[in-house]
């Protein structure tokens, strides 16, 4: 058994069932030996971006690591911005990187690069392997260093000769640490700032947001008065008929600080401390008010529902009384193709059991209200910031949750950063349905420069902020990679082509003219 | 005058005339700027690949830098790519990120990331900016940076709040220092070399590929005797009817072996000892015979047209009498789409000035032979290895050389990385023509399969080296992006389109499918 095959084997045992790859001649071995270990699905991608993407949207709804196979270097540097997100979205990922034999690094050849240097800033955990007998211990480890809270991307390096050479040994995954328990002081702190009821928020991140924990915090708010929120951006929140209801923090500054302005006490679960985006001149970078106490309850890497769960038992709170959102569809919506009327499609028409992606960025800002009573369903959002999630995260929730229909919601400008992903959506043949919002525009800068105080945009600003010469054609783009299409113009438009859809299996996209 | 403004007039002054951009939040200021500091055309890209691609070309064609404008952390993680290519290519360049303001870093927003970390890797020079008043030098610093021997990718970081404040000052270049000149003892040694005739060769990268330092070269092997052979990739090579022909050195190992196999002297001039792209089981990575005497006449860095010049003098050589390549091109070939038709499609038609660039891959690899008597042209090459540099790089190369005919030769696979390039020279009505050749396949991985000993392929392997299923659609794509194109089967086909390309002096794409 050769270092690959120890390796594959390792990942099979250990469960890790799907590898999103994008691969290059330091992983040829690694191929082949994909080919003669069964038990991995391997998805190719042409893009590396796609394989981030996707390796992230399968944690977030499988809840354990695909693995990724990255070519050496800059294979890795162009996964780099969809790490990122998956980073922030704290999802378990076992990102293999392929490089230079150990004796050829030296050589500095064309493609030597710095992958440690690379992987750092997006990585939880990175190791290089030394030699074929220690890649499949290098390999179980990583899938406990990707799984252990709050989840993590973690990064083996694996250079070629540790691939082709024999004495591959295949290695358990080790014990992974449980979720550090919450003390009871900070039960204590938190019973005590959710009692005071109005004034007290608890803001709700990560795991937070499954339905059993949005139970209790339900709970907790019917039995106290506090109140719920989310971060502006969580990497899976459980809503629709039947969930406890929670709101995001906007987006937008101004919204975000007024939405928190009247919080006395803010609470935080699973989660850190509520911040801007970005700095805007004049506002504080931190959103809670000047005077509100902030204490943590719960860290992204804490016991997350053991610390709800003791807390609703110290308020005296039961996850049956929670407040749970009623079945409730807004009607088919008529007239102009506005953000409002979308929203109104998609509470009207949401399927039970969907996984919506949403990387609308501007188009989506007031999608939550109306699609709040639609099925139980799931919303995936870009976690880091990086916008080119989209296609990717959709394709990958797809693989993990065959049964269910993945709706992407996407930007046009953030649609075209990894637009690549689509044909990988063809070749699977996975169910889902992609929106694009085509507004022509990096319509989000538009707004920005106005935020950050850059006045009176001339010409050369504006022409950098849009998309509109030529227009991107998203059905010529899309049937280019094998994926069917529509363009829509009108509300009426668009309630067919969601229709029709909703009827397909296999990858459905509208293009959505705003 | 704030920092942005300081930078834009900074950049003007000292000779940048083109910005290639994929801009966010953090850099709206920089944007704004743009608009009320005249002197700089934007040029902007729907993904920062294109954007890096894009300064590279320019800078290849231009000899000097563009700036580029990239958003934080991930937006300079998809230039990681191509900023590694251009890195290669010894490629000047003022590569431009913005970031948070410098007190907004600490609240870890979502898109926090380390930037120096990201670009330490594919930078010769990098710098943060700390206030408004240092960003003018800092640009100037960079401008300086990138230009010296053998030219960088100098890495300007840009906190938000640098941009906005009032207080910013423009800045002069510093003196840039002169190459580095190559003691009498080099020449020397390498006229020693030279003068043993057969034995001896000429290892010729960088500015040793210019028409002037070809003659030199040229004269010097027509006195001695002594052979001449370019790196495997270059950034540009002057080719074509009256320049001196230069082959590469190939890249399959055994064939760049076999190549070098009876030199006795090798002599480098401008560029480092010859490797292999990667590593094989059983071969070597030096390329090198072994009891080679490899010397180096001039590093990358040195002064390669004063060393060229003073070794000619050396042996007694003059430029004059260098042997030029006579004019001749094929005749239009018929029959089947193979790899030496194509050529000779290309070295019947090539245009004079042409510049190619090309990221063939697999297919171009017979294309050197039946092109080398066409019209004199410059053919630029994939540096750094990572695929996806061949339609940002035409489309900087036309930014720059307004007046030439560029053509870019692309894999498939390769093209797909960066296709949102095509978008850009759509939107700027560049003189691009792009030939796709579609095997659709990652065909030099079939054979970098076998070429590492990874025997026997089953279905997994191949399918992870296969973009048959679906088959992409090159000419919707480009539609889709607003570049008119045409698929050919045939060599006939072939042959029109192409003349029917070098009438266009927008964007046409060909897919030709092989």
């Amino acid at each position: 058994m050769n270092g690959a095959e120890s390796l594959v084997q390792t990942l099979v045992d250990g469960g890790v069932e799907v590898c999103f790859a994008n691969p290059g001649t330091s992983e040829m071995h690694f191929v082949a030996a994909l080919d003669r270990v069964p038990g991995i699905r391997c998805v190719l991608c042409l893009f590396e971006g796609g394989v981030a993407g996707a390796a992230d949207g399968y944690a977030r709804m499988a809840g354990k690591p695909a693995a990724t196979l990255l070519h050496c270097g800059p294979g890795l540097g162009n996964a780099i911005a969809n790490l990122h997100n998956a980073k922030r979205a704290r999802s378990p990922m076992v990102n293999i990187v392929g490089d230079h034999a150990t004796y050829h690094v030296h050589y500095d050849a064309p493609l030597t690069s710095d992958a440690e240097g690379l992987a750092r800033p997006v990585s939880g955990w990175i190791k290089r392997s030394t030699s074929a007998e220690v890649v499949g211990r290098d390999a179980a480890q990583a899938i406990a260093a990707s799984r252990t809270a709050p989840g993590n991307v973690a990064t083996l390096i694996l250079p070629a000769d540790t691939a082709w050479t024999e004495g591959g040994q295949v290695a358990v995954v080790p014990d992974i640490a449980r979720p550090t328990p919450v003390p009871s002081s900070a039960i204590d702190a938190a019973a005590k700032a959710a009692r005071e009821g109005a004034g007290t928020m608890l803001l709700l991140g990560h795991t937070a947001l499954t339905p059993e924990n949005l139970d209790l915090a339900g709970a907790i708010a019917a039995k106290t008065g506090c109140k719920l929120i989310a971060q502006v951006s969580n990497a899976r929140m459980a809503r629709g008929a039947g969930r406890v209801a929670v709101d995001r923090i906007p987006y937008p500054i101004d919204l975000a600080l007024g939405t928190l302005k009247d919080v006395k006490r803010l609470v935080i679960v699973g989660t850190t401390a509520p911040v801007a985006f970005f700095a805007y001149p004049g506002k504080p970078s931190a959103l809670a008010p000047e005077g509100c106490a902030v204490s943590t309850l719960a860290t992204p890497a804490d016991d997350i529902a053991g610390a709800l769960a003791a807390l609703a038992e110290a308020v005296g709170a039961k996850a049956k009384d929670a407040q749970r959102q009623a079945a409730s569809r807004p009607e088919l919506p008529k007239g102009a193709m506005k953000s409002e009327a979308i929203a109104a499609v998609l509470g009207a028409l949401l399927p039970e059991g969907a996984i919506v992606c949403d990387e609308s960025v501007t188009t989506g800002r007031g999608f939550f209200p109306l699609t709040r009573g639609a099925p139980a369903h799931d919303w995936l959002q870009l976690t880091g910031g990086s916008i080119g999630i989209g296609i990717p995260l959709a394709t990958g929730a797809a693989v993990a949750a065959p049964d269910r229909k993945v709706i992407n919601l996407e930007a046009d400008g953030s649609g075209m950063y990894t637009l690549q992903a689509l044909w990988t959506q063809a070749r699977e043949k996975l169910n889902v349905m992609t929106l694009v919002w085509a507004n022509r525009s990096y319509q989000i800068l538009k707004g920005e420069l106005t935020a950050v105080g850059a006045q009176n945009p001339g010409r050369t600003a504006l022409d950098m902020l849009s998309l509109d010469n030529p227009a991107l054609n998203w059905v010529q783009l899309a049937n280019g990679m094998g994926v069917e299409a529509v363009r829509v113009e009108t509300l009426e438009a668009l309630i067919d082509a969601f229709k029709t859809g909703l009827k397909r299996t296999t990858p459905f996209l509208i293009e959505v003219v705003l």
